[in-house]
């Protein structure tokens, strides 16, 4: 129905739902996500990149195959886009990025995110950027307690979030956080969480123009949990006519601050006073918006394509046609779990949405379902029974020493030296958890000063959801073996340390010398990005969020080589 | 959410939105059909065989990785299903096959199946089994005027079927139908037709014990045009409930005849009195049950899963939703106009399904729309533009030549000898064109005995839909590049027919040494199904149905071949 390509970055569960609506179209899609993504399984094309969508390289190599590129996920890498659409510009090859890359942009700096929104007039929860203890300290007497103290970046599904309760949370909060841009935000004592989809078919940004160029979906309802949403209910349930007008209003003023066109997902707090605050904004179909495939006439993704491809969006497009409540469908601690509650949706008619995303892992999105109904309350009475599954799902406890890893605070990597003074080697290695937004501890566990301790820690830590240890050690850098014998089933890394005499080939050796049955993963002589980097591959397994941000890590080494060679050879030609 | 891997006989639309369905629900689908057929575009498994779903050896080949053979269309092979089946029970290795190989061969012959469905007490138009001209003059005696000539097997979209008005039109009934087994129907009066799609969800056949395991849709009123389904309206429109539900039940008791699981379409007519008679049954998801997507909270595709899966089909999945109106896609003359329907639909908010097909033709099933609306009545005001889009889309003329491929009685081949000698040549050419119901026509043209009579025919072959001219012709055998150079730009197939006197090198070099402009497309001496063939792949680049037949063909004679060399091996072993 339309000729021109459409580059989608990211091929998870929304690329794929995305994808169903184009091929229903006979539009033709290119994806950039590794393969067999969920998204690029039921591709008709072969069209599409296997890479990371943080790579510039490969969104260039995407943008070659598309007239019009799109988003799934916000945490692309925008300059890419905006090197790009330069280019189109000045070579006349004209590639579209939709939502526009500075929308994408300001969207993923939550802090710029609601400055931007409060610059236009747009009510968001008060926040200020902080950078230190003692601004953490400062915000407290203006924001007053609790406020959140949240990462500006990089941060999705509550993770970079942290409440903070008391003066007492601010050192651990920043520890858990730290490292990263951060800003605290006034605390929202919301009585409920509305969301709109709002679909924008015009690339401007005029808060004052939204009427024109912005048409929204139903008020819905949104419940989390773990921080991560739960369930949506459409319509919101108990609202006036008022409050769903203003919501509809105020997330349709939200999305025509941003240029670009496109869906918007617009999340929002419901204040005890009904005064409602914009909470976050994403620039893509949005998990609040699920409802709309069998609720509305169009979806979503439907509508999403259309202002892409500036077709206008249908009078009657947006309509709830009857009350639904969508159920997402989560991994528990048992991979297969989550099958139960799937069934249990498939025997009662309710819709279920499987993403093929292979084994699940605990908290997990494998899939949602959506019940329809006359009414709310028969809507409400239908899905009980699934609320209940999916908390029993929630509730299971590993059995395989897999704690969850969507738990914000319970670290998942321990990271010991033997002495204080190998502290500093670990500082690469702190920063890439920071970066991949990895819980961690830190500790001192001496096998000769303190071998109690260091025994108690090791074999205490696979019950304290530890799937990971990093032991470094030097010179006769027994801890990472000894912490082996003692934990049993932990993988250990052993990060070797140069010592003061010596060049390190000690500490390497006593580590790989270990006993067949007793293994400890050595990484090189003080390379603790490796040290890192192993233990987040080992998390990946599980994890498919980080399992993106390694692959990403990746790729801009990668691409770092590329533009080396390419200096190289420029140089060579002068 | 099962672990079981289900095979498809067929991979067209039907086969698409099931996969659509199983892709829902994490379900592995093998499919068998050519590459890139509309379902295998989006197979996320690697699973499935190339080839078609009338060959025996492909068939085996399919069912060696699945556990359930199900099909999206009946004209499979139903010995190598028996066959399957048989061998599964003795070697304890189960494959399923749903619905039942003795279901899908009665459903095939629809004489036999008439009779099936009499026996059981389910209301259908009388039918007579014939044989000769005598036959149909008598029939018309018992039947009375007009009555239906059918083709029993291998006829689908109105094809194969001819309306007796008169006793003159026995003969071209007769030779349009011809070398098939026929039966005779009696004419419904009906004032509507009406659909009913019933899940069946027991392996057993037991007209009485129908309520025990069959579910019905709700009873939808369709609308035929040129024989082919273009409209369906659900719930169907100016009925009586006691109609709707005299209409459900009777659809569950007729499918309640056969064995086997799953989904079935029962297409009805509505007499003056109100009485309902089966008119044909589809073992399969049938288009009259596309609006149950949207429509309902299950669709025909998840209910067909379900029940093969011998899961429940939940009390309210097969309920309607809301007023809906489905209306076909179909291709018209030129091969883009049916994306003005496709458009038009989106522009208003149908939801549009395209299959993925590729070019148009005309006639070809490309899609279908659906239009949900709170009443009938603003569904019917909602449709109206689109009706007459389609209508514009079927009244195209060919720019190109290109007359109807769908027309049931004009002929597409014009088939040719110079002298009545050489016509019992030509009887493999009439076989295999009745074979693959290509309609067409015969005719003495001597070049050199009546050449204004063959220039004639010759010059106004394109202007009356011609698509491809036979000639035969030995000796001097001028008549193919005659009728080359009069016809201008209708391909003829050249013949040579060995003459009494010599090998036939004469008649072969006299077509190939045509000057360059005019070309006879020759094939070997009296090779006559080499030139059937040859003009059926020229047909079928425009039909897919028939492409599929020519495939089938191809693909048989492989199996033929490979059974060939096993025999050989084996008797070498010997």
């Amino acid at each position: 129905m339309d000729p021109r390509t459409i580059g989608i970055l990211g091929g998870g569960q929304l690329g794929r739902m995305l994808l169903e609506a184009a091929n229903n179209r006979n539009i033709n899609i290119a994806i950039l996500d590794k393969k067999g993504s969920p998204a690029k399984q039921i591709n008709p094309t072969n069209l599409g990149v296997d890479g990371s969508f943080s790579d510039a390289q490969a969104i260039r190599r995407l943008a070659r195959h598309c007239d019009i590129l799109t988003v799934e996920i916000e945490h692309v890498d925008t300059q890419a886009l905006e090197e790009l659409e330069k280019e189109s510009l000045s070579q006349g090859k004209k590639v579209e990025i939709q939502p526009s890359w500075q929308a994408i942009r300001t969207i993923q700096d939550k802090y710029l995110q609601k400055m931007t929104l409060e610059r236009s007039g747009v009510a968001t929860a008060k926040s200020l950027s902080v950078s230190s203890t003692e601004d953490v300290g400062s915000v407290a007497e203006v924001l007053g307690l609790p406020f959140m103290l949240k990462a500006s970046k990089g941060a999705y599904d509550g993770r970079g979030n942290y409440p903070v309760n008391s003066r007492e949370d601010i050192p651990l909060a920043l520890e858990y956080l730290g490292g990263r841009p951060l800003y605290a935000e006034q605390w929202a004592h919301f009585t409920k969480e509305l969301a709109v989809m709002v679909v924008k078919t015009k690339d401007e940004a005029d808060t004052s123009r939204w009427k024109s160029f912005t048409v929204s979906y139903p008020t819905v309802e949104t419940v989390h949990q773990d921080s991560i949403c739960k369930l949506v209910y459409a319509p919101a349930r108990g609202i006036s006519a008022q409050v769903d007008q203003q919501a509809q209003q105020l997330a349709r003023k939200a999305v025509a601050t941003f240029r670009g066109k496109g869906i918007f997902g617009v999340e929002m707090f419901l204040l005890k006073d009904n005064s409602i605050l914009v909470n976050e904004i994403a620039p893509r179909p949005h998990n609040s918006g699920h409802y709309t495939i069998e609720a509305c006439r169009l979806s979503q993704y439907d509508t999403h394509l259309l202002a892409i491809l500036d077709r206008p969006i249908p009078a009657k497009a947006t309509e709830l046609l009857k009350p639904a409540i969508m159920l997402n469908i989560l991994g528990g601690a048992d991979p297969s779990s989550y099958l139960k509650l799937a069934n249990a949706a498939d025997a009662i008619g309710a819709k279920v949405h499987l993403y093929g995303k292979g084994s699940a892992t605990k908290g997990r999105k494998m899939g949602h379902l959506t019940i329809i109904a006359d009414t709310m309350e028969e809507a409400e009475k239908d899905v009980e029974s699934l609320i209940s599954i999916a908390n029993e799902i929630r509730a299971e406890k590993s059995t395989t020493g897999t704690s969850t890893l969507t738990s914000k605070i319970s670290p998942l990597v321990g990271i010991i030296t033997g002495s204080i003074s190998d502290q500093p080697h670990l500082e690469a290695c702190y920063k890439i958890f920071h970066d991949f937004d990895i819980p961690f501890e830190k500790g001192i566990k001496s096998a000769h000063r303190t071998p109690d301790a260091m025994a108690g820690y090791a074999k205490s830590a696979s019950s304290r959801g530890i799937k990971v240890i990093v032991a470094a050690a030097g010179g006769a850098a027994h801890l990472p073996g000894m912490v082996a014998a003692f934990s049993k089933n932990v993988p250990v890394i052993g990060l070797p340390i140069k010592p003061s005499i010596g060049d390190g080939w000690d500490s390497l050796v006593s580590m790989t010398n270990m006993p067949g049955g007793c293994p400890v993963l050595t990484v090189g002589v003080n390379n603790a990005v490796n040290a890192a980097l192993g233990a987040a591959r080992i998390l990946a397994s599980w994890d498919e969020g980080l399992r993106m941000k390694v692959e990403g890590y990746v790729d801009n080494a990668a691409s770092e080589s590329l533009e080396n060679d390419r200096k190289l050879q420029l140089e060579r030609k002068e």
